[in-house]
């Protein structure tokens, strides 16, 4: 089996930034990212107008660095692209990510045949693309990234994304979760590499285990929907799709030059195909973070603790809503309750509501690791309450955290809603958030994954049982 | 018109906490939130325990307090409330919060016998209940609270709840978007005064502009739609019910004792009253927010600015979704920006893509103000993109949101999106979440509601919308 084209792209030697500019405005900058995370080989900066570019020597063109140069970041105006393309060929250039925007996407007739023209000589020239109009390439283990500020840390979720925006904050959000990646590519209008290449390098690379795309339009469907199914039988893949209305069409029009489609037949080619489609990227990131730390889930009967009154009712309705089943205690655990001397073993319930617990000496973490053993549960949830700045103002991690003894419960696949502190308007405010940034870390680091609602929890559990229900 | 009789016990002159203990370990102290907020009158501690509670002579029992006692908050454990009622009765006790649990929500026919019991004889000697098995009331103005960290600012905003966890929470989440209580009272089992009591109450209250309730179960069917449909006929009131499947209803009748009833009928009746019902308490918090801020809005017609890319694509799918008219850009509106010698004029679009902003010396507020001067657009929704740390490390809050000039186009009903700045693991999220708190205070001061999510805001929008136009 010969390699897919972009395994050679997504590993050059040298990289060279057509364009480049210093550290000052916005999107001024390859160079820094790259840096940043460390890229091993050769890195040169091109542009007529510096002689050197954040400590390194500037070239005033691609034709003037004296070695060969395996990859190219293009951030020239549109009309210089052509130019270019003739030096990477002297230069033995294999890929370019054309950053380079303003060609079909402004929706200008001399715009769109330019990129064609581009696409024309690019193929002559056997040079491969990403682009143009897009972010190119995060790699972190390759040390290639396209924003600063991007994680180091390497992964195994593969992100092809449409947008360079979305991606960027796809990776952010995600890490916040404790997800990383194996590589992510933003790939904007996509004229020579398209979304089903990128999809078939993820199916195809080892260090791949999950695959999640932002996709605006594809170019050809039935490519697309069989890379689409060959790739879900090998691993999970989540899609979002943008420009589901008219409106969003005519986004994907001038952002990325795309065809939007109709929702609906796409929804049901997705889901035929053995995909999960998505509807915002809070659902995608809930099932990355699902599909990256939970085993497979065998059926839909939650155990839920941790809530107090009021609370446990709400997730009670919304696990159900979202299609879980909140079974009522099974006997067998009422009667263990009542054996270990738990004065409301014929109260507690599930959800087990924690507003009386200390009257007991009876933990969260008590009933989780009943409910792990028990067998009648398929999967719990665990409800984290927010902190208290009476009760924990002085409190590390480790001893808020007891009480839930997470870890042991985790034997069996779980859940755990960690509430999202906001920005607020409390003094105690940055306290909390410090702490509820520990539990988190603390969480990512038993490989437990959390959700900031039960609600949330509850549908990426749901549509993870739908997903390996269907599987079988 | 005679006053309410909720109107006399929230003002009372002097409060007794009988049961009342130090400040050690949870839900042990309704003294402390009473001085945090400065409560004027006189507090009387009692408890046989001590002689000194929080640097307060302590009593050991009511009938030694030498003055008269208005309100009684009760601790006591539930077998000693019937002693305690005679102890009220003799100091002329007007009403009592009954924190006291452990009746007919545990399912004990003997508890619920008591329950009633104590019913009965406070009938007999004319003193009235909230509760039991609640926190009872939270009144920012009177210095009344039942949890420490409350804010001491009073706003608006009046909460009835069956739930002392749910309404601390929708307390301090309604807090950290800008929206404060006129008063918030938790009333549990709701045996005395019950929801339609507590409706009616905030439906007179002056001090009260809209009203927000979380309920479980409902006394008297006929009198609560008839109390909601005069107290929405007068402010808007938002409703989200506990208990609306099976398990949920099995939780509500463990935690309040209450039943829950059908969830079909009961939206049906709550949306016919003019009420707002709304699932989760995300949406109820925005729906709040949404009243608190904004003025009517006549129409479904929005101006969407401030993505960039994708981000702008998904805001156009998720407005539509949400059912608003997310109109292209009116041929006026593009013949303003090309004659402003805006070079992207035939390519901006609705929402108004800002990637390629810089190049063009166009702020996303100058696209704002022109929507909002433009009479096309009924409402608008502006984004706010993260913080970059390497272009807003160092930037001041101002510097920061110059660009968008939100206040200038606030004289249409605007909506902001402002991400949340979740805890993560990113070293830079210490500054970013502090610009980002910046912000949301900015935003509050300026009266200008924001929202976590363009789906959130753009569904808030759109119930405020309907909300509206069935009103006329």
């Amino acid at each position: 089996m010969s390699a897919h084209p972009l395994e050679e792209i997504l590993h050059p030697q040298s990289i060279a930034v057509v364009g480049a500019s210093g550290s000052g405005g916005r999107g001024s900058g390859f160079l820094s990212p790259l840096l940043e995370l460390g890229f091993k080989g050769k890195i040169y900066p091109v542009n007529p107008k510096y002689s050197e570019i954040e400590g390194m020597k500037a070239y005033p063109s691609l034709r003037e660095i004296p070695d060969s140069v395996d990859y190219v970041i293009s951030a020239v105006p549109a009309p210089e692209v052509l130019k270019m393309l003739k030096d990477c060929s002297q230069k033995g250039v294999k890929g370019v990510h054309l950053f380079t925007a303003r060609f079909s996407e402004t929706g200008r007739p001399e715009a769109a045949d330019l990129e064609q023209e581009i696409l024309k000589q690019a193929r002559k020239r056997g040079i491969r693309l990403i682009g143009p109009n897009c972010m190119g390439v995060y790699y972190p283990r390759q040390g290639m990234s396209f924003r600063d500020g991007l994680p180091k840390e390497s992964g195994s979720a593969g992100l092809a994304s449409q947008s360079g925006n979305v991606a960027g904050e796809i990776i952010q959000t995600a890490t916040s979760r404790g997800v990383y990646f194996s590589k992510a590519i933003s790939y904007g209008n996509a004229i020579d590499l398209n979304e089903s290449d990128y999809l078939d390098y993820f199916a195809q690379d080892p260090e791949t285990k999950i695959i999640l795309m932002y996709v605006e339009g594809v170019k050809d469907g039935q490519r697309f929907f069989n890379t689409l199914r060959r790739a879900a039988s090998t691993k999970p893949v989540i899609i979002i799709k943008g420009g589901r209305g008219k409106s969003g069409a005519r986004a994907t029009a001038s952002h990325t030059a795309s065809l939007a489609g109709s929702v609906k037949i796409w929804e049901t080619a997705v889901t035929q195909a053995g995909a999960v489609s998505v509807e915002n990227l809070d659902e995608l990131i809930d099932m990355a973070v699902s599909f990256y730390f939970l085993p497979p889930i065998r059926g839909r009967r939650v155990g839920v603790a941790g809530g107090a009154g009021g609370a446990s009712v709400l997730a009670a309705d919304q696990c159900e809503e979202a299609g879980l089943d909140v079974i009522p205690l099974p006997a067998e655990f009422r009667e263990e309750l009542k054996s270990k001397g738990v004065t409301i073993w014929d109260w507690l319930g599930n959800p087990a509501d924690m507003s009386i617990r200390e009257d007991e000496n009876f933990s969260v973490g008590a009933v989780l690791e009943m409910m792990a053993r028990n067998q009648n549960f398929d999967l719990l949830i665990a409800i984290i309450h927010g902190p208290h700045h009476r009760w924990h103002k002085e409190m590390s991690v480790e001893t808020y955290l007891e009480e839930y003894r997470l870890k042991e419960s985790s034997q069996k696949p779980l859940l755990v809603m960690v509430p999202d502190t906001s920005p607020g308007i409390d003094e105690n405010d940055d306290w909390s958030w410090r702490l509820m940034r520990q539990v988190r870390m603390q969480l990512i680091a038993d490989n437990i994954p959390f959700y900031p609602t039960i609600e949330r929890a509850a549908r990426a559990a749901r549509k993870l049982i739908d997903y390996y229900q269907k599987r079988r």
